[in-house]
């Protein structure tokens, strides 16, 4: 750990759990919770892989099928919050994010980069959540026209480390990052 | 794992993870990610402690300060989504449900059984996301006033289990938990 009064330093760590978590599909930083409202206005929350995360951007990215209840959510409220638990670091990331939906031709370099087997993840019939008659009444056939990169241009980021003595931080896009230190 | 075609027991064995986590603090189940709506619409979320699960009931319970974020954000939609993810099982648990604020005489017996040790968790000075001067400038007394039971009356659940081939359930209160298979 840096200096634990460092509020830079801190906000550096996260970033490098979640870049490691693109990285590393054991991280834990990998798989998020993606938190959005429903246009009932219900709160909704789901595991989502980490596809890209750029510090100097302040971009976090994800891969979903279009036809998703997390994209009808997105659609109707265009921001998400991101939950990681890192259990060794014993810190809390929490991402507030803007969320773009990206579809067709700005989607194809992320497309032609995934594995074919990996591709059925973006297509299932019916569609994702839909009763079906019997457990595996369901096919995966690939679907490009229902690949998605949710881009999160993240606003504010809230850290809770738990240490001997609890530290705890948000930032902000808003002010350059700069940081200020909260009650834990 | 029972009969893989069987949607009660496998409502079941969520249940049974969900008893264990209040049960054992080293169960994954034990820190549910609790995503809430915030007054102007935004989705947050922030990992809790899971302190009741009575499947008879249809109950989750966590515990939280009064003065937190999370509070206001229930006062203004009583709803909250409740996500797991169990690595081992491969399981993941999504939970909605009504949230009913409990403080005061209602939940002296819960106060009385936390320890000493643990009251500090309700009643930071200042509250807690509050900005700080330094990292370290908080107190944390232990403050019976601003302890809330958060009494989570569950009304849909959403099971979706990585395997060979992939399964996924609801269930909902609404037809007694009866549960219908859905695409994953």
């Amino acid at each position: 750990m840096s200096d634990p009064g460092d509020l830079r330093a801190f906000l550096a760590e996260a970033w490098q759990h979640l870049r490691r978590g693109v990285a590393d599909a054991k991280s834990p930083a990998r798989y998020p919770v993606f938190a959005t409202v429903s246009p009932d206005g219900t709160p909704e929350a789901r595991t989502v892989a980490l596809r890209r995360a750029d510090p100097q951007a302040g971009v976090l990215e994800v891969h979903t099928d279009t036809r998703t209840p997390k994209v009808t959510a997105l659609r109707a409220t265009p921001v998400a919050a991101l939950h990681v638990w890192l259990p060794r670091a014993r810190l809390q990331i929490r991402v507030t994010a803007q969320v773009e939906i990206l579809t067709g031709d700005a989607v194809s370099d992320s497309w032609n980069q995934i594995p074919p087997a990996s591709r059925v993840s973006y297509g299932t019939e019916p569609l994702p959540g839909q009763p079906i008659d019997s457990v595996h009444a369901y096919d995966k056939p690939p679907n490009r026209d229902r690949f998605a990169v949710l881009r999160c241009h993240v606003s504010a980021i809230d850290l809770v480390h738990l240490y001997t003595v609890h530290r705890r931080a948000g930032y902000a896009r808003a002010d350059g990052w700069a940081g200020q230190w909260r009650a834990p």
